[in-house]
């Protein structure tokens, strides 16, 4: 099974990332079912449709590229369930690569940034830099699929 | 939005049909949630996506073609909400076509069949033919995505 071994944390807006190049992301949730969903992707160009299960540190990931055509099929069905947000992919000290999201629309204000890992031992050795937030990696109500219709949660704000 | 509207009965394994031939199907469930779901499904050499929303006579349908990479990439996400059946094309006297279900596995010895209209009152103006079983339409306990882990229905034993 594809897993995927990820650490996410709130972020600020005013970071040491606002020169890095911002990729528009739009997501949709096609079903969202107790820990698990199938989600489709339009960024930089790309389109994705990933199925995840699980929850927290780690993951089992699926995923496949999809044609704009099909893209353009199946966004209907994500009506309500929508995230559009800019993703910066920041480079740290460590040599690892961070993501950071920041939030629009419904969600604006909400900044993330979340790190990738090829092992649960990793993820437990890595040390965040002193720019991340308070780390959410099992806070459910920070999991896209939750925000997009829980919104930001009330104490984040 | 596309809608699916169909009525669906259960039927006799010695039904009108059984020179009529039978194409394998294989289908599997990405996610399933209250009232919707994400299938992949393999069937006479086609593989498809679909998402499935809503219950009962009319539901909203988007389906994609995926390739058959795409499938087997996808396939170990539907453990354990898999269904095996043959789907038989039946010409019905009125010119429609009725799709017969003959289910495998875990679910042998249960037949279904369904038809397929353009409106929803054309689905109520349809006479059955005798050797069509009960309707089934609005009992969610006869839906294929149900049937994939609660089993046949005590009651249809």
């Amino acid at each position: 099974m594809p897993t995927e071994i990820e650490r996410k944390f709130t972020a600020p807006a005013d970071g040491p990332f606002t020169d890095v190049p911002a990729i528009p992301v739009e997501q949709g949730y096609l079903v969202r079912a107790d820990g698990a969903h199938v989600r489709i992707r339009k960024s930089g160009g790309a389109h994705t449709l990933t199925v995840k299960k699980g929850r927290g540190l780690t993951r089992q990931e699926f995923e496949i590229d999809i044609s704009t055509d099909d893209f353009d099929l199946l966004w209907p069905a994500t009506e309500g369930a929508r995230v559009t947000k800019t993703r910066r992919l920041v480079p740290l000290s460590d040599g690892r690569t961070a993501c950071v999201d920041e939030f629009a629309a419904q969600l604006a204000g909400l900044v993330m940034v979340e790190v990738e890992f090829s092992t649960e031992d990793e993820a437990r050795r890595f040390r965040p830099p002193a720019w991340f937030g308070t780390e959410v990696t099992e806070d459910v109500r920070y999991s896209n699929s939750v925000l997009v219709t829980a919104g930001r949660p009330v104490t984040d704000r």
